[in-house]
């Protein structure tokens, strides 16, 4: 499933990549420059042939090399063997150099390896987007560059090298709209190339600034969130005129969920799974609260699986009564982080303090009895809360066990009597 | 309905384009280049005059061909006749180039025409908002550079042509900001004209980028909801510490749904559409399926329509239990795509693979008996899923068909036992 | 409640403007150009001194001219005062140009004008904000070109308004990245100076281009709701692989309803509003209609009201049943636009026609009888539904009513069989 | 909890920041520039080794210094205390620059600063980044124009001072795009150089824009509800055709919901706090009004504080019928603004007006009682509704206030008829 693409096809494609782009480099440099015929290009000319070729047969022949989307339809196949078979024709050879350039048709089989790469891997298309825009952008520039050496004529004299330099030097300054204008067009038909080459850089710097200003309004969703929430605050204060002491906690408690990347809870991350890994992760993330809990863990595997599920987090701030002596109670606690202290009615005695791995309220998943003291949040903390009505409902779907833990749970409660 | 301009409305508008577009380059053309009065020039305005005489009875005498909004206003009506007579009037012949320009008014039902395409291929308005642009940058691209020959003179040595070239070529190395400087102005009034070039330039940059950033930022629907599923999975692998193999799995989960374009659920488009298409397309999708099951294989057609609008769409990954001996079924199932296996309680026995087009859970419909296997998914798959409720309300309109798919049922539940 | 701001105050505005403006054009211009100290110019710098020392008085005696905001804080009170007397000082008048400047600082009363108007007028904001942008760059162009003048001097043998367009010139072609050139600076104040007006420009730039990509993402909702259809039908299609003909049709409805700005519906533009405006809309939007319907004809006003605040609109497309013969019904139907038929139970035979305007369905309000023909709709169609839940709701409310509405139906009831 | 960076600390990490910003400004100018070794820099070059050897021991030592997602990374630890070393060696004293440019090591230490700044401050996250990013945009500066003036020498005979002003000059017009030409490279080398300047600068550029446009797209949540409000009621005018008295009634209404940014309902913005802050945000603003309330004024305090919690608020525009004679009654009303009436049936009588503060309705809490007199808006008025059923949700926490409550409020109702 993963990519699809094995490591050896990775390896055949990243060979005949860098033919393909040697050659978009050299052959049109060849017209242009008076670099003649080198004995290394002339003998990477023939291997290139040569992959060309051989990489031709395994297409006609290999069946899953051609992309699924094309693979029906007779034509586009037809049209791929033609731009492989083209390209591995060596007119090099032939010493002419415009049929010679029939070859940079292979540039379209790196297209396809791009555009298939980008599928494979959309976590890094932007990145990839990115590299491939460079990559044309050179191609690009070495085209012009060599356009503009054949408007203008390579002086014999001076070094080939330098000649292209100050090419590509005035592509560069032309494309990037820098435009020094110590290089400029004389003839008429330079003027009209260095129009469609200030066109196309209108273009291209179009193209650049757009992508950097689209990944810059993009934002991890729990950052989203946190500004969403500290405009509204803003808003808020400035309307209603909140005293000053007020707006810092909220601020504090807003900056306290941002950093422990609360802003989106669990339960909505978890319903976009599919029930086998909705289970595997919810049991990772909550098994060690259940093993602690006596009543459940006699429990079979799948029954603790099916509560996990229905655990949900909220956070608390310092100060927050989390239940009420008196009050019914409809769900139990876990304490994942933070302190809380379990304190008579009046808040003023303090029985017992709670920490990361306490729980408490367990009787109410039982019993409709009154909560028989309250507790109360120390610091910031996060809880994991179990309804009574969704326990009961994973109650319902075995019932087999919902009668031995219910023995279970009242003899705790005697006891603790 | 479409678009309500016929094939030969369609012809004449290209030709009422295409003269005034002749007329828009030549007409100030003629006024600062010494072209003089080429006698195709003078045979194709005379030809021009006599299409907009045309074009103006033709507007004058059809009513149709005034756009809806315009209609009930009759100064508009008005302006547009005064428009279509007076680019009609041969100026031309009288020798004054800039009385002649006039003509030029005629662009106004351009204007008018591209709003109405746009207006009528809102899909490819983008598309059409760039082409139009780029009509629009070459059209005022001649008149800045007829504006800068006026302001120059041409050099009545040199070849018109060149001159010209020379002039646009400023003007794109002015817009493009790139600006060599080779050419610059010198006295007061080319520097205020320069100015001008300069600010249009700007505007025109903006326009450029703007449009190339907004499109960027647009994303097909099942991709950006990817997007936002891996920017979660990574905020939350990165809080959490999920463990690597588990957060392999729900990356390929996330790619699988995203490959497979399940981003938005059947359901929600359906229901984007008005009752007889919906029906139309959920028959087109479901038709399949709902003819091999044998239970509604003698039920009339209306019926299965209703019960196919019932179906919607879930993904399962390996591993899920889609139902579980013992429980109480509440929905039937058809597979899509995929591979699941009947298994034994504890998940050990397999007793019968089921593929795509196979179903079951089909008694869950008529009655309330628990579930007589599990059923796990191997691969990835996509099911149809139809609540017992959904399909109550149906039979509830149907009640004739109710009690006889009651026996059917019934009997084929015998027999499997 | 409107804007708050009188006619007299808004000249008065307009007056403190302009000769804010015009100080802030001349003042320093004279101390760079030798434009000397013409007549017309002393005289209105008197005439503006006598002007900005009115506005003190006015601004010191009347209570209602200092912005809400401000009027609680004596010190921002007291910076205004200031502000606004020392720019009444003629100090032009004691030959001292530096001193002369101070009269600028009434621009910061123009700056408050601008924001009260874009507050006032939020609607036009993105223009207005345009137009400031516009205003400020004028002056702060002048202002650099003065700047570049007071580095370079004026070659006192020019015409101190050549001198003035060349230096605005080089501000405009350097703020716009043109940069050609032809200018440039010598010594190093000169130098470091361009490179501020360089920094300046490229976030000059920034903002006109963020602005109009800013403008260009804006849609109106209907748009953005039908690109958000077209968007997802693009992405089914591709995938589910929905027949061309399908297609089409979807793509047809979705255009429709496009035209028709039916988008959003009315239902959710009217909750948005509170009650009174509700009714008020609703009853215009609906009121043909409803006196039209026997039955409601001699109900009273509010009543008739209440019942207009329960229809909401649907679109049906041609073929849709809006009812079928036999169903329970459960609301009824008033046509808006479109033509539907009322048809036999297999769809033959068409008993008759339904155009804008007429209504059926009425009997379901008050019994629950089945419905007794089919309607077919054979164009796109906009109904309005009023559901017999939401009815009997406000038939709640008005129990007087309820018994007499039910006779005048019944008896209907008795005629039409 | 807040920012967990003392006083000492920031003042501590300002002084390496100065001290890494002084290093990377002089000791790469003085391989370019014939600055000689200035005594000044010679001695600070001795304090910066002291301080930088100093915080090389603080950071060994003091555990709470490395930065929390670094500490179990023991390589990463290692790093840096290898970056903190080498930059603390005085390799100035032995007069190789190049070696002495280790110092600038020191610099990732500032990305680090800024990396948590921005992290603890994220309200101020776009300025700061901004801020960061003018200081890299300086720093890369000068670098540039040193790398220019290390490829083009500086003539020996000229001031260093102005070389480095030529420099910095030639990058700022590079980098800007406006490129003059003034100054441009002549050799290959030099012309290689200048592409690399004008392609960074190409991405500076695009980052500005970006960032800036990602700015104006920001908007406080009231005035986005608002534009969209507007921009929903211009395309129902344009389609509707309302008339513009009822348009202009319409805009008004969102105008003011905008002018008191109502956009955002306090009960949504309540509902994202926790327990605690959202009990002392509602008793802030609620607890005027229900002090003032007979009926609650002896109720103990928490049962106030969960009364409180249960008001919303809604605005009203004149005409509103809040509630109707003879109607059921399902709501108390309190008025936080604005002017409403007690009228007759048919609205002609009016018995009494109803200012801020008072509030009507209060029997319907308790019976099921209908309205006794109809009240009316006269201005735009905001109310906090209590909802019947809600104010029993709390009455059932709290049993033995609930009997003597309903014992007062029926005393105060004999009283009132």
């Amino acid at each position: 499933m993963k990519t699809g693409i094995s490591i050896s096809e990775k390896s055949w494609r990243s060979v005949i990549t860098l033919c393909a782009v040697i050659s978009a480099l050299y052959i049109p440099a060849r017209i242009v420059l008076p670099i003649g015929d080198r004995y290394l290009f002339t003998f990477l000319g023939w291997v290139i042939s040569l992959i060309f070729t051989l990489d031709f047969f395994i297409n006609v022949f290999s069946k899953n090399k051609i992309d699924i989307e094309t693979v029906n339809k007779p034509a586009a196949k037809l049209l791929w063997y033609a731009v492989d078979l083209l390209s591995a024709i060596p007119f090099g050879a032939f010493g002419n150099n415009i049929f010679y350039m029939v070859r940079l048709l292979k540039l379209a089989r790196v297209v396809q390896f791009m555009h298939e790469w980008k599928h494979h891997q959309i976590k890094f298309s932007d990145y990839l987007s990115f590299s491939f825009f460079f990559f044309w952008f050179v191609i690009i520039s070495h085209w012009l560059a060599l356009g503009w050496l054949a408007q203008t004529g390579t002086n014999n004299s001076v070094n080939p090298f330098e000649a292209y330099v100050t090419a590509i030097y005035w592509v560069i300054q032309t494309l990037t709209t820098v435009g020094y204008g110590d290089i400029s067009p004389v003839t008429s038909a330079q003027k009209i190339y260095t129009m469609v080459v200030m066109l196309f850089g209108a273009g291209f710097y179009g193209y650049i600034i757009g992508n950097v200003a689209s990944l810059l309004s993009q934002q991890d969703p729990a950052k989203a969130h946190y500004s969403k929430n500290i405009e509204r605050l803003k808003a808020f204060v400035k309307y209603r005129k909140l005293p000053v002491d007020l707006r810092n906690k909220i601020n504090d408690y807003y900056t306290y969920v941002w950093k422990r990347r609360l802003g989106f809870d669990e339960s909505s991350f978890l319903s976009s799974l599919p029930q086998a890994l909705k289970i595997e992760t919810a049991l990772f993330l909550k098994k060690d609260i259940l093993d602690k809990i006596p009543i459940f863990q006699k429990a079979p595997n799948n029954f603790k699986q099916e509560v996990a599920l229905n655990f949900h987090s909220i956070v608390v701030s310092p100060g927050d009564l989390i239940c009420r002596e008196g009050e019914l109670g409809k769900e139990m606690y876990f304490i994942i982080q933070g302190e809380l202290e379990v304190v008579s009615d009046d808040g003023k005695k303090v029985f017992a303090v709670l920490r990361e791995g306490n729980f408490f309220g367990e009787i109410s998943l039982f019993k409709n009895s009154p909560r028989n003291a309250s507790v109360r949040a120390v610091t910031y903390s996060e809880l994991y809360i179990l309804e009574k009505k969704n326990f009961e409902q994973v109650l319902s779907r075995f019932p087999s066990i919902a009668e031995q833990l219910k023995t279970v749970a009242e003899e705790r409660n005697e006891v603790f009597k």
